[in-house]
């Protein structure tokens, strides 16, 4: 059964150990930010400083075993459509981040779709660890400096991700729509995700 | 006043706004791990994946602030005498590091390092951020792959941080005497601060 997860908003979903997840990149522009937490253990989540110690990189390949702040191996990327460019240095997008731009009243934000979608599991995240942003493109120049630039992904593009532990995921299509993270157009769009037999 | 840091250890101290402090690595070979947190607020606090998008780049150079996740400025590198190779992508090493690469019975950890450090002045931080580790030798491949390589810095180097709030700093001298993340021959050293008039 497909989920949507609507534009601009989060989306969380259970997945026990073993099972696998395809995440779709519907039209191909959108930027969807990803958490895992153990589901026992809310204090135990995938972490991007232990995952690119573990994974000895800055861009998970399929094959790679993200692991907690624990550093155990908790998502594998077993498959990936795209051309794998997907973002581990960046924060979620906040508030703070919006007010900075200019944005007068409130706008969604990651952070805030990451607590949301937790509260349909009566889960609250400990902190927001720095997500997993999928097809987020964040090119690394020699000199170690970094730009925000459009999906490299196409419309359907999608990963599977498998878990190794029962853990709770959840996603936020990133309301960015000021910066052409999520497409020149910044229109933000919905994605949707399928639990596989 | 100099304030060592011993070796394997840490120490922490208050900074007030406007105030600088100077990091020696006195053997040259040593990584700091260095956290700040709003004094008033420890639950905001110095963030590597807040403060990559603020300066645009892995690297933080001479005039960068470095932010919170609040998006708000709280230090500044504002002189640094070695080569300029510090990192922000790395987690802070733990008890789950030292398990992973062999040891038996209690390491020293950066990650305790900080609990104890703020311990001295009756905090406790709210997690463990993503540490500034100064000096560590972190080169990223055209590919995006990471390793893990000896302090390129010299005996005496020293940085100099602006305090932009009142805050508290905490430094770690990394006790990883495994790998060569703090010279070839993976003997930890003592540092010291100096609070600047």
């Amino acid at each position: 059964m497909a989920v949507t997860i609507p534009a601009r908003l989060g989306k969380a979903t259970r997945l026990g150990a073993g099972k696998s997840l395809k995440l779709t990149n519907t039209y191909g522009s959108q930027v969807v930010d990803t958490w895992a937490f153990i589901a026992a253990n809310m204090n135990e989540f995938m972490s991007m400083e232990h995952s690119r110690a573990a994974i000895g990189g800055i861009f998970p390949h399929v094959g790679d075993m993200m692991v907690t702040n624990h550093r155990e191996p908790i998502l594998t990327l077993v498959e990936d459509t795209s051309p794998g460019i997907h973002d581990t240095l960046i924060a979620a997008c906040d508030r703070y981040r919006y007010e900075h731009l200019g944005c007068v009243g409130y706008h969604d934000s990651c952070t805030d779709n990451l607590v949301a979608a937790l509260c349909e599991f009566d889960l609250t995240p400990p902190e927001t660890p720095s997500p997993w942003n999928m097809w987020m493109n964040i090119p690394i120049a020699a000199d170690g400096s970094v730009s925000f630039e459009p999906p490299v992904s196409k419309p359907g593009d999608y990963v599977v991700l498998r878990a190794e532990r029962d853990v709770v995921v959840a996603f936020s299509c990133c309301p960015q729509d000021i910066l052409p993270i999520n497409g020149t157009d910044c229109v933000p769009q919905k994605c949707y995700f399928e639990i596989l037999d």
